[in-house]
């Protein structure tokens, strides 16, 4: 079976080559299938809560001597027919849940399937208390609060209700309608430990791997590589708290329009495990570089400032950090989502280059 | 562009052909790829609500002036290579998500990967207010009651904690666990009315397709039926409750050990729209005949009485409907899940078969 398996995979391979349609950067278009070995999905991680008593079958409603299974993540997977050795673990941003790796607002392929087609396996997370991985072990209530303005200004799309001169963004009201709705809500709090203990979790199950996160995931993306060996490399892009720094090295708090940001000791032991894995950060367009009185953008304006005394923590501590803010590289208009942009692709293109160089591909 | 991609779909076609792995019943096995033509995710249906006053982005705290979207579904879709006319639509039941169909709790390939494999397109729901579409426009409470051992019995795997004679379903703890973690909770009240609009959304998105129900689903599902024409045919797991009958045949309220199961009356012309469609409901093992005084199992002892009375009432208004109680047939201990059971490629034959006799394949 091994060998059919194997026989079959080189027939599809081969199918693809011989058509020429596998270009050298690896650019499959879109309209090109996609071969898959392999896909699912599972939860991992979490805890059980027992309620004291016995269950009586006859009183299904009373909690007595019940179970609940919570605060594990949800996770679906794909792997492509020859993959390449490391996966990639997809990690959403407060708010989000695995759409953000999905299909993009403006309805272009994501990282999910961009990176499917360069023949990485992807995992996509719903992180504990979120999305499909809904049932948490702390009570929660969830109003419908109107934000979603706030958000506009706060992932840099523009100044609602104006876009951003160049944005990377499609400005038709129907990716507008599907950005709006690609949030899902806490169904619990949310904790550093609970959600970094399951990534943890994760690759413990599946092996090595590398790391993707975004946003409020960049921190516990931290933690989750302190937890776990088997993280092998982190992209992050545009973390935006809950930096580690070692206990004595944590920088003065950078207060800004929006909140006052401060980093997070820990132990120096701990945070030597971030000066074992090559580690990449990604900021997008239009963060000032001097305090504006908008929250959405001064936000960022420390978030990008702690990010750098970050690495320059990590490679003071023999470290392989770097930070990439788009706009120096000449990559202009990106938003808080690099990855769903318009210029996706070239942002993939970097990932792929960065994973090349660190020869994590 | 699109001759090379037909080109390339013939090739991919053409190599599982010569590989010889294409049996006759289309049973490929879980160790050959999946080529797909396209995958990708969405949201659809739902509403909006706008906060009175200005948006001031000074202050994005305040909700003046802003929105939210909510109470749409979301949808993860797949189309295979050489994709048959007609999707299937998943669409889960109480508690689930999208899981439902995905790796069963043993790890196997659940209804979204088989019918992959059977060249079917597959859109796998999230309803409005549940799991990744979780922006519910009505304010809800969380709570982490335990409950397992209600759900073990009322999905009908046993009587916990033992588990049936002969059950479909894998006795190892992670199996349980799996089982368990499948679980989301709602971010809303559950409302017929939101739920089924949104599937129809769908259906008007995607055109014509195949709907497949489960348990909760069941009644909504009826609706979502009435509200669109490109519903061709619907596969009905267990539907629990909600069972629509016309203005003036409802049948006696029927009491259970659970509740008192009650039927639904809408007017006459929008239960002819059910008459229209194939439809075909499937229940499984261990459902008693007579009275007993276990809610879990007496729950379905009256569901399925109705469901018969249901089919009949559909077939004397000229509908074609049929009932499947799975123990008739000789196919033995399912529980409430059958598409994910032991036995659920058993069970994906007899849909294929009851698609491919009302040429829906």
């Amino acid at each position: 079976m091994q060998t059919s398996r194997n026989v079959l995979a080189a027939v599809v391979a081969l199918s693809f080559c011989a058509a020429g349609l596998v270009n050298a950067a690896d650019r499959v278009g879109q309209w090109t299938p996609i071969a898959l070995e392999d896909q699912g999905s599972f939860a991992v991680g979490g805890t059980v809560l027992t309620a004291p008593g016995a269950f009586d079958p006859r009183k299904p409603l009373d909690p007595a001597g019940q179970t609940y299974h919570g605060d594990h993540l949800y996770a679906f997977y794909q792997v492509p027919v020859n993959a390449r050795p490391l996966p990639l673990v997809m990690w959403h941003g407060a708010g989000q849940f695995s759409k953000t790796w999905e299909t993009t607002p403006d309805g272009r392929e994501g990282f999910q399937t961009i990176f499917l087609r360069r023949r990485f396996a992807a995992y996509l997370v719903d992180q504990p208390r979120r999305g499909d991985a809904g049932r948490s072990t702390v009570e929660a209530t969830i109003k419908p609060t109107p934000d979603e303005q706030m958000w506009f200004n706060q992932f840099r799309v523009g100044v609602w209700p104006n876009y951003f001169d160049g944005v990377q963004f499609a400005r038709d009201p129907e990716t507008l309608n599907q950005y709006f709705r690609a949030m899902t809500p806490n169904t619990g709090p949310f904790d550093m430990n609970v959600v970094s203990d399951a990534v943890a979790a994760l690759f413990a199950k599946i092996g090595p791997g590398i790391l993707v996160t975004h946003s409020q995931s960049g921190g516990p993306g931290w933690l989750a590589a302190i937890k776990s060996p088997n993280i092998k490399a982190i992209v992050a892009f545009e973390p935006g708290s809950n930096f580690l720094f070692p206990q004595g090295e944590v920088p003065a708090p950078m207060p800004s329009a929006f909140d006052t940001l401060q980093g997070v000791p820990v132990p120096v032991p701990d945070f030597m495990a971030l000066t074992r894995v090559p580690i990449v950060i990604v900021y997008g367009d239009n963060i000032p570089s001097a305090p504006v009185d908008l929250p959405g953008q001064d936000s960022w304006r420390v978030r990008l400032a702690m990010a750098r005394l970050w690495v320059d923590a990590v490679n003071r501590h023999g470290g392989d950090a770097r930070l990439v803010h788009l706009p120096e590289n000449g990559i202009r208009g990106n938003t808080h989502f690099p990855f769903a942009d318009l210029n996706n692709v070239e942002i993939a293109d970097l990932v792929s280059k960065f994973l090349a160089e660190k020869r994590l591909d």
